[in-house]
């Protein structure tokens, strides 16, 4: 069976989604965690929180795409939200690798994910848009836990968190109210500083 | 928002699931994985390998299913398939932890959740079979990508492997015999050898 062949291929490829470490850590500061990890968190993020999207939304193709959102980093690499230099290549990088892996699919199950994740990517429907929140959401919980380690290490300072942030209230206005008390909490902790940084666009 | 609270309560106490590790090793034998990315890898078959289940199912059913089904272990622990004396304690630790895990979420999401992982747990009906197939399929994908790793290190044998997986034709005939085909091979290769071991049951 050549299709089920592709299928088994393509879901071993991705294994390595698993070996991709992002800057965020653990909830308990031990390591940071990985793509496959982030994801699956996502994901139960989604079931658990859909109630909060500003419209009703697709659950399972919300989750899908909170999923299969990151598998590109497998040749693009995993692009710290905070570097100005390395994002400038980002895209390119990244529809590179949408090309390549999601294409070890068969025709039909690779158009279907690389379409929800140009969904995702554009941000416009009501699923990428709860998808988007989730994904940022996500790392400002792991950050409040672990005092703000990956911001303190990285020097990141309010400023681009509330830019990197600037489309999450558009997926879930009561999350954002969610995250914007962890933000203020953090920078009333000295755990993210005010103040502008000369290489931010 | 109490009920808000509750959900983040329970999202960042599963955080601990990305530490509880499992006896199969990655695709690339660089370590073993963790429930987190058992549970993603899991969910990413459930969209792709859906269509080839016995019976239609409820595709979100089966993947929340998926996912949440190994958050008793942050309690109860990893229990590896073959480890005989383990698994006569393991069902009286996993029911405390869900009792304990599942219930820091509001009370009609906890109950969904648990019975979703009672009926996985029971295994009979048609979205709790397919996830089972799966849930017995990944690692032996793994063990073929690794060379029979996790099996030679703890010495298993073909008939504990048939016997681990004596339900796996129930979800999917079809996945059920891709998994034989790997299963054959890996004796063939002297991966896995034939040979009742005296601790079975």
């Amino acid at each position: 069976m050549e299709r089920l062949k592709q299928q088994m291929n393509f879901l071993m490829e991705v294994d390595k989604v698993k070996k991709i470490i992002r800057q965020t850590y653990l909830a308990d500061g031990s390591r940071k965690e990985n793509d496959a990890e982030h994801s699956w968190h996502l994901a139960l993020m989604c079931i658990l929180l859909s109630e909060y999207s500003n419209e009703p939304i697709d659950v399972l193709k919300t989750m899908t795409m909170v999923l299969i959102h990151d598998i590109i980093e497998i040749d693009a690499g995993d692009t710290y939200a905070y570097d100005t230099t390395a994002n400038k290549t980002k895209k390119v990088r990244e529809i590179a690798a949408a090309e390549r892996i999601y294409h070890l699919l068969p025709k039909d199950q690779a158009e279907y994910l690389r379409s929800l994740w140009d969904e995702f990517e554009e941000g416009i429907t009501k699923e990428a848009r709860f998808a988007i929140t989730l994904d940022k959401l996500q790392p400002l919980l792991l950050n409040d836990q672990t005092e703000g380690r990956s911001w303190r290490e990285h020097e990141v300072v309010l400023e681009q968190v509330l830019q990197r942030n600037q489309n999450t209230h558009l997926g879930s206005e009561i999350l954002w109210n969610y995250a914007k008390d962890i933000i203020d909490k953090n920078v009333e902790q000295k755990r993210l500083p005010i103040g502008k940084k000369e290489n931010e666009e």
